[in-house]
């Protein structure tokens, strides 16, 4: 079978339910053998943030405003209804754990280990003020020409 | 012609609109005898919930709290903007009515007369705590792995 | 190499950022010589509403109502995230400017200079009470059928 079955998804939200949804179609497609490219752009950025603080140089203040807006990581992220003030992401995670559902963390990085070529997208970056090194490692910088040029080789192109 | 017309819909979003467009898309290429498999994940559960409510054994306090504050079914789905409190949506629906587009309701079932696939997503139920019994008959009941398999069949597929 | 590589994008949204992902792939892939097809629905409308108030007539108070609560176009949009009553989306345009990441406006006229095809939803501008002559020119009007027949013919196919 000749029939591409490469999977791309771009990650726009920044919503833990939305990043959720999109590791776990990630992971599900990367074990089934398909290629998958992941694609963070606007407040998808933020699922990809170290947790912690990074000292950067060089920003604006309206840069270093936003981003210090913005949350630190899959830990941080709210859920897209039903936030409470950041209660709901807890009581989401607690039902996860008690039904097994890997934690976001485990599915980053298993999206990692699994091969998944995950982008962070140079424009939005600029835009938002956000720094290779406030990002996790393992990524690569593109923008929407590399994005396009992996959806022409996929079978599957989503956005969340 | 042997090229590939099947598609699929991911439903994640419980938002009126947003599941009325899905809706719409489905059963627009239902029409055109295209098959179509509808995933239901997360809020989009709820468009598939019943109205009334079923009583269930075996739910922890949480799951049963974050069933109780979710929508029951189509009817109480709020819009994505402008949901005034619920008057959004009502005034939403007046306005279909008066242009002769089908309530979602209507949407829904015809969707299963057109024998559109319509699948509940057995990881988000356990998530949020919702059981079969709640949801409408007719539904099939499978994971991410059966998603993308229908995708892998499909020429359209989007994220809702 | 005969293969499809013409893109659709629904733009469902109405929100600035969300809008602004639409465009800028949409222009990206016009850039490649594909052949792009953008379907304006629901929220996604008041981003090629002109942006001076159009008189109409024959509209029910309520269809009155609902066109005078949206945006007039690209410049009134919303952010998705930290919109903070209007704010949010005037520091995002600033920190675009200073990135030279061209405005919305640009990428609206920019997409019509490349040909990529705009399509308003009938139906949604039914419901949402708007007319022809309150959207911008050189747009085309068709339902969701018009759609399919062009998702069918791309080998992308986002909903936004």
């Amino acid at each position: 079978m000749d029939a591409k079955t490469n999977k791309t998804i771009i990650v726009f939200s920044g919503d833990f339910d939305k990043v959720m949804a999109a590791f776990i179609i990630a992971n599900g497609a990367a074990a089934m053998d398909d290629e998958v490219t992941m694609f963070f752009t606007f407040w998808g950025l933020n699922a990809i943030r170290r947790s912690k603080k990074v000292a950067t140089s060089g920003k604006s203040p309206l840069q270093k405003a936003f981003a210090a807006m913005m949350p630190r990581g899959p830990g941080k992220l709210d859920l897209s209804h039903m936030n409470f003030a950041g209660v709901g992401p807890k009581l989401m995670k607690r039902m996860m754990r008690q039904h097994n559902v890997m934690p976001i963390e485990d599915l980053i990085a298993s999206a990692q280990e699994q091969g998944i070529k995950m982008v962070a997208c140079t424009m939005s970056m600029d835009i938002m003020g956000l720094r290779a090194e406030e990002l996790i490692d393992g990524l690569e910088f593109a923008g929407v020409a590399s994005y396009l040029g992996d959806a022409d080789e996929a079978n599957v192109n989503l956005f969340i």
